[in-house]
């Protein structure tokens, strides 16, 4: 089964609202195994909305159209619905006593212009609308090649939408799949770039596989999506476990989490359980950072989580060379040696921090965030990063340089994140693979 | 000038991603008088892709398209542009050369499979990627009726390709683009309700108005939208100052901003501002932060423009009672008497943060960001937020209680920015209008 997914609005097309309903409506038809061929959006144009339902219902098995449907004058899907189908439009009695009663329950009579909501083309079937006064509409078009195209026509309110999708559209849909499902995770990576990520999965991304895998990267963040394509539920849920087993044997712990996780969110459970499997009374494990040009992120991402009091007690924020003396006990000499930002300062922070802070590890950052202040040894995006660790005897701390990409925002998220991503490699017990 | 925005991924089609692009360029396009035609969604299939173009192309004088041009075997847009045009791919040097340095400054060789990202079709030119590694395309198909269609091939990612349009891409439909003019302006405040600001414009608000007045809210920012639309440059710029001007005297300082800028931005320009007045040799007016519930996320805001080192030196980040004893000396005894959360603990944070970082004005944060944590007296969303200045003579302090809607994130944001707005009110000289 083929889809098209049609949105009927001028505040669509002029990008006054972002069109989330055909995201929501092509995660419900890949769920029941229909392959989305296109997302089409057109303004409140009659002859517009004909054509664009004309050629969608040419390609497709399905057109599932939201928006257009509202009682003003800019509201035309159900007139170029008729006329696509040859069709006058007709009253629909049952709506039209929906409608009245909806108005009356309200204490108000219903407003003339309300009446053409009850307007259905010959031929067509009324859907029940619960959340609205919006009936939707649905019929058969038949194709050149002969094959039928079923058209449903829903309101554009998210919220209408999707309760007129759910209650009356999907069954009807279900019943047609004939049992296709598709399957998806998404595995998240962070530290590697798309290429690289792309070449350890080699034959695995291959086109036209099923499973198919996929790279797409997000805010640093290189995740792989895996969908899974088969008749079955068991088949699509047993070849999406294998080859998400595949992709996690060639990346390892490059992977940090999956679908919804956030590194920030795995980091976090990781101390929660170290500090779960500590016996009563014991010390906390307790992070603190130290933060120059990332200026507060790293610390406000360690508290991203509801409970991150349990592992993480204080922060510094040390903008100025002063206050790395002052607030982590840097030597000002380190810094006039080899500049705030550097390996060797950049350890001092950590250092200080761990021990003002009296925790376990403190992860510090001193980098060049931009669009000033680079040269030539030390261009913009270039970041140091320390984490310095404490287990009963003497600390130890490690650094490294990095050259981050992007604009300001982008370096300082780059560099929050690496910091992140060194932790956890250590709370693994395992070197950074890169 | 009709305009097409097509934008390709198999993660936007699958309703994995949703697609913000198309939003975000129908406004550069409308801003510009382009009218816009559709918006057309397809994923990684090259064949589609190519019949999607073709027929856009007959559509519209110009095709902006967004994805389909990383490095992996997925990315299929220069492949489909070059089969339209007929053409071969050919390697771009200028390109090459640039991808060549990308990865040299990043101290590693270029993995073989980037050299794709420098394949331009014969005849198309390159567009500069000021922030990444694939390149833009742009080329002229020509239209069965003898008319250029201009087409422009951008990455998906929005960071990417919002710079590369407004580089490139922007300046050359703007001298194509004649006659009708769109002009908007935005005008953004924080503190009010979406109700609240439209009873305050009253009829500047009301439906078919020219220039038109709309509001919207994001990340509690409500926002002002004045769209100026006629067939002059000077009329519309002229009824759109006249406009902008009613609405600037119904709401005055409630509006901290317009178009792009943030308020973080406008914080830290009165702060720039203070400081370029003063004497050579004065001591620069300094912010300072004592952050519990939103755990260093006032301090990245403060530092999220080039050159804040000029008025922020340094940040606490105390989540835990014992961080804030220590590092700002808040007195047990006041946390035990008044909760962590109060209004007498966050003015005692912000007098400790104050004295000392030395600075001028200190912002104190405490606060339930939840979801657990809250209590009948103290709800979830309960956050005290304390502002101490001092001016030669001795610290003044005060705060407020706020309840903010939300999960824990949004709570977090509200809390930041109702601490950077009554920073800002305080700069004015002037009481918070709420």
């Amino acid at each position: 089964m083929t889809g098209t997914i049609l949105s009927i609005g001028d505040e669509l097309v002029l990008g006054q609202t972002v069109d989330t309903n055909s995201a929501w409506l092509s995660q419900q038809l890949a769920a029941i195994g229909c392959i989305i061929l296109r997302h089409l959006t057109i303004g409140d144009h009659q002859l517009q909305i004909e054509s664009a339902l004309r050629e969608s219902a040419q390609l497709s098995d399905v057109v599932l159209i939201s928006g257009g449907i509202g009682p003003t004058e800019d509201d035309l899907t159900r007139q170029a619905l008729a006329s696509v189908m040859n069709e006058p439009l007709e009253l629909n009695a049952t709506w039209l006593a929906e409608l009245e009663k909806f108005f009356s329950q309200r204490g108000r009579p219903m407003p003339p212009m309300n009446r053409i909501q009850a307007m259905i083309p010959r031929g067509a079937s009324m859907i029940f609308n619960h959340a609205g006064t919006a009936a939707g509409i649905k019929t058969t078009l038949q194709r050149s090649d002969g094959k039928p195209c079923r058209v449903y026509v829903m309101p554009g309110v998210p919220k209408e939408m999707k309760k007129m999708f759910q209650t009356s559209v999907l069954p009807e849909l279900q019943a047609r799949s004939g049992g296709a499902v598709i399957l998806s995770r998404t595995l998240h990576t962070f530290g590697l770039g798309e290429s690289a990520i792309a070449e350890r999965l080699g034959p695995l991304m291959h086109r036209d596989r099923n499973p198919s895998v996929g790279t797409t990267v997000s805010a640093g963040v290189v995740s792989l999506r895996i969908n899974s394509r088969f008749d079955s539920m068991q088949r699509a849920s047993d070849e999406l476990a294998r080859i998400e087993s595949e992709c996690r044997s060639a990346l390892g712990d490059l992977i940090y989490g999956q679908d919804e996780q956030t590194l920030q969110e795995v980091v976090a459970n990781q101390l929660f359980e170290i500090n779960a499997r500590l016996s009563a009374g014991a010390t906390p494990y307790t992070v603190t950072t130290a933060e120059s040009c990332t200026g507060g992120l790293l610390a406000k991402l360690l508290t991203d989580l509801s409970g991150s009091s349990g592992y993480f007690h204080r922060g510094f924020v040390t903008y100025s060379n002063e206050a790395k003396a002052d607030l982590l006990g840097v030597d000002p000499q380190l810094i006039q040696q080899y500049g705030a930002v550097s390996e060797e300062v950049a350890k001092a922070m950590a250092l200080g921090a761990l021990d003002r802070a009296q925790a376990r590890a403190a992860l510090a950052i001193s980098g060049i965030a931009g669009p000033t202040g680079g040269t030539p040894s030390k261009p913009v995006g270039t970041v140091c990063i320390a984490l310095a660790t404490v287990d009963g005897s003497a600390p130890q701390v490690h650094a490294r340089t990095f050259l981050f990409p992007g604009d300001r925002d982008m370096i300082r998220d780059r560099s929050a994140k690496m910091a992140l991503t060194m932790l956890r490699f250590h709370l693994l017990g395992k070197p950074l693979p890169f």
